[in-house]
């Protein structure tokens, strides 16, 4: 089978889709290019996230065409394949309709940067991409227009849900819990009033020093 | 005993109930039709989901009487009976209080279709079925009359909770816990704001793609 | 040791409120009354629920006094003891803060009957008693006088938390449990607007059949 | 290594971060004060909690430099060290991004003491301290100005989230867990009004009492 441990990295990180909630039923999926190859390893379609195992995982080509597997690939695939051939930096998606995040989404209302917590680990608000039909491209390009030039890695596509890109699945995953933590504590926030906003070179600085020291080199 | 595989799938799926906190205690309840015989496998009345096994699950005729079992069946079995007389399509029922859709139903307000989830699942809005009263027929001519017609496999009943159909108890439950999750997503949405229409146009190729292609055919 | 097996149910009872989300740290506690005997059986003070043992339980007269026990009672004892010796119906009394209810709580507002399953549980609203202070009877004076000759085996002590009563202890934990439940659904209706009232005679008649026929005796 | 037995104790409290939901990914930090040294026990930095064990804690003496560990320390690690130098009664130190905490401290709000469990753990409201940059003394500075002299072992760091104290960690992590529980209690209870007051003589006599009387004394 091809690239055994991308596909067992994979497995594992949609158990984190289910610890962190942010999943119902088959929803969500998780994808990672295969290093050094013009492939990537995704979800099978409507699978069950307790049916998943490394061998369940399907791998397809930058075009988004079933490669090896014996399931059909996640209807997101045509996204996730957009983004490997306009993004050569990112090496992992993920696709949640996590229920704060997708709330923001439902109003197609970005989420203001009003924790250090933000600032740390997206730099800024959290954008949201157009309303986009699933089939086509429409998805991925929304989240490449969307996406490029900007600090974060998570973005709300309108009426959808949330899209996060990393260096890595794990970083992408990292995205999406994240993502869901903050659209949910800002939503708090804002029930009861206005959240202070955090000065933009507060911001700046909080982001800079956030992806320069923080965590532990040899755990990237 | 009539049907054990029946028995287990019905066992089982009741789990699902519990691991999305749609149900408190003993409420909620799952029901399916034994294939090709005029009764169907439902839950005890007033027992607790953790003392549930197949052997302890119910089998009713489609008159809603006792037919095999070693308890009453489930307060609802009225229901569930009413929808299998009258909807030879479906072939399994489940009925939850889940908060968010609970919540819904308490105002006698449909969800609306907010979400690209919904659409692909629900076809459009979650509809609202009338005030009945337990012990009659009165619940079961809600939903049928409710549902007929309507692409929703869920509806509220006001100030009551959620019914949802399928082809299979799966199915289902599936509809169950889809529905609560995008009635907490939609009310989540709504706190803070409008959320954007989806036009139906849109709805129609969103519920149309989901319905035909989505998933692995040989898991349906 | 004095009636292992009241001890025993106790203990396990109190897993319940964890299962449930109703309790946070050492907060809460579930008394049974010892059968045929003026003690009753209750959880130590501010030890963890994970520590909680059958022989950990402490047993009380009805006067709240130390029985026997390693550990001192729960601070809630006099409350309990109160309604024990006011209540000679009552076997089993619970005590949670849990989040919803002791937010109706904090208001001092009684929470409406807009849900059939608040009509089944509680024949009606649950109630709200008076702000009292621990150390004396005032808790459980403020228990008694708002439960006596009312339908609902639960009430919010107002700015403190909810006190549940039930002919044995474990019907006073599903009432804590049901108390909660419909706490946040109600609180999750009137969040969007005003939910759809349950006419007095319709909640008559779930209350009676619901106390009368629902669940399997057997169990009770 | 050194001080086994503060590490096994830090170690094994941050699980109740997670137990609890107080954290996301490797957010937050629990540190002890190693018993007769000017040293100090905590989380290495940017770690995932199911990695964590005794011997993966670090270190560190006063003034936060690493004295011993194979990892960095939690970047948290400067302010854990300013309240150590200038709190001496303090040996424990807890730091989260609990959700509803940290929704108040987005907003730069004190929670109100509406809940007579406040009045026991917090003796009034939950303070709240200045923005601050990480990297230096400011947030160190701002824990030990806002609490000195205040009851409360928990304080809101604007736009940031939650730091507690204690007599040991556990009574630090207590802190936590009590701080999330009550300001998503008083959070809740303000959605649909205004919560009743306690007057500022019960808050004396549930503080005082709670303090003094409850729990077991060999437990503490």
């Amino acid at each position: 089978m091809i690239h055994q441990e991308t596909r067992e990295t994979v497995c594992r990180l949609h158990a984190e889709l289910v610890r962190y909630n942010l999943v119902a039923w088959t929803a969500g999926n998780v994808s990672e290019r295969v290093p050094g190859e013009d492939l990537f390893v995704i979800k099978p379609s409507g699978v069950s996230y307790d049916e998943l195992t490394p061998e369940a995982m399907v791998v397809c080509d930058l075009q988004g065409e079933l490669v090896e597997g014996d399931y059909a690939p996640s209807s997101d695939t045509a996204a996730h394949a957009y983004v490997y051939r306009h993004m050569p930096e990112v090496n992992g998606v993920v696709h949640t309709h996590s229920t704060y995040a997708s709330a923001w989404a439902a109003r197609g209302e970005a989420i203001p940067c009003v924790l250090t917590a933000m600032a740390d680990e997206f730099g800024g608000e959290i954008p949201v991409g157009p309303f986009a039909l699933i089939g086509g491209d429409d998805i991925g390009k929304g989240i490449v227009e969307t996406l490029t030039g900007h600090r974060s890695p998570a973005l709300l596509m309108q009426n959808h849900g949330v899209f996060t890109i990393g260096g890595s699945a794990k970083a992408a995953v990292k995205a999406a819990v994240m993502c869901e933590d903050v659209a949910r504590t800002v939503h708090v926030a804002r029930q009861l009033g206005t959240p202070i906003p955090i000065e933009q070179h507060h911001i700046d600085h909080l982001y800079d020093r956030y992806q320069n020291v923080y965590g532990q080199r040899s755990h990237l």
